[in-house]
């Protein structure tokens, strides 16, 4: 019903996560009536984007520069390598400021369900990396979930020879959580692994 | 932490209805990782769009063409106007089928709290319209809200004057609704308003 141009720009839309056809076409209407602030200045971002941004050849980062600026810094600590599924996980990590070392991304998790293998992941190129005498510690940052700790178990065998330290994360209460809303996974980890005051 | 263009780009995509910081930046990854089937064709449907969509000059719509599609349709009844606020509230009567006459778009309803006056909405050009003789029906449809109906109600006194038929859309328990699970201001008048069998 609505003009050609604009169907196209909402079943775009559309495809994006976190929008359906609803959302997408209230999206496509604040910008048709926004026109010159919001709309061709995202027009222009994503262009602009598009050309400038790249995958880091090193750890799978996406930065205008390759290798990306983490791995370029020389102020970052390279003897500790952060394995994490997804780019938005190293920006997590980076906006809380968790860690001062490297990262390799994986691009996913392995998942018998989505025939996902390893061969899919960017797994190869991280034994050299962990083969490299001046790394001394792997920490294994993928999520805690099947797939993440079925992922993580396939990349400590991997990297096993390599002798290299190799960790994971701690589990426990999150900070600010309530122990009435946690599941009873995270309660009985937390009790295992409970710490000396 | 990411690339400036990415940072800017998920600013961008941040201040579209419904997307937080969270959801910008999982979109703009999942654009930065499709860069060919997703990122440079919504870049160019928006740069587009932007181009070939404006305001039908005579019923608010946004379309191709001005007058709209619906304004121009010979087909369709230019003796009702249905007054609809917001364009996609036109979409959504689109989408239905509900109405073959024509349109007019306030862009907006009256609200004290937000400052909106008359002058603000599309108001002053529905006058001429409804005192077209071949005008025979306005039909308000403002949302069933305070402000929708404060909105209808300047409307019908605007158009006192004019002679036309003014009506609203009905009131009721939605098709599919469940009683167990509607407000009481709509039960009370579905109840006022039953109708024989």
């Amino acid at each position: 019903m609505a003009a050609a141009d604009v169907e196209r720009l909402i079943r775009l839309l559309a495809k994006l996560p976190g929008l359906g056809p609803r959302s997408a076409r209230r999206a496509a209407l604040h910008m048709i009536q926004r026109k010159e602030t919001v709309m061709l200045p995202l027009a222009e971002a994503l262009a602009q984007t598009a050309e400038s941004v790249g995958v880091c050849a090193t750890c799978g980062n996406v930065d205008t520069v390759n290798p990306c600026e983490i791995c370029a810094d020389p102020r970052r600590d390279p003897a500790i390598i952060c394995v994490v599924e997804q780019v938005g996980d190293l920006w997590a990590l980076e906006r809380a400021s968790a860690f001062r070392g490297r990262y390799h991304v994986l691009g996913g998790v392995l998942s018998a369900l989505d025939g996902v293998s390893p061969e899919d992941l960017n797994i190869e190129s991280l034994i050299p990396r962990a083969a490299d005498p001046a790394v001394t510690e792997i920490i294994l940052a993928t999520n805690a979930t099947v797939d993440g700790q079925t992922t993580a178990h396939y990349i400590t065998e991997r990297l096993e020879e390599s002798g290299v330290e190799i960790t994971r994360l701690a589990r426990g209460v999150p900070v600010g959580g309530e122990l009435d809303y946690l599941d009873d996974g995270t309660l009985v980890t937390a009790f295992a692994s409970r710490k000396g005051i």
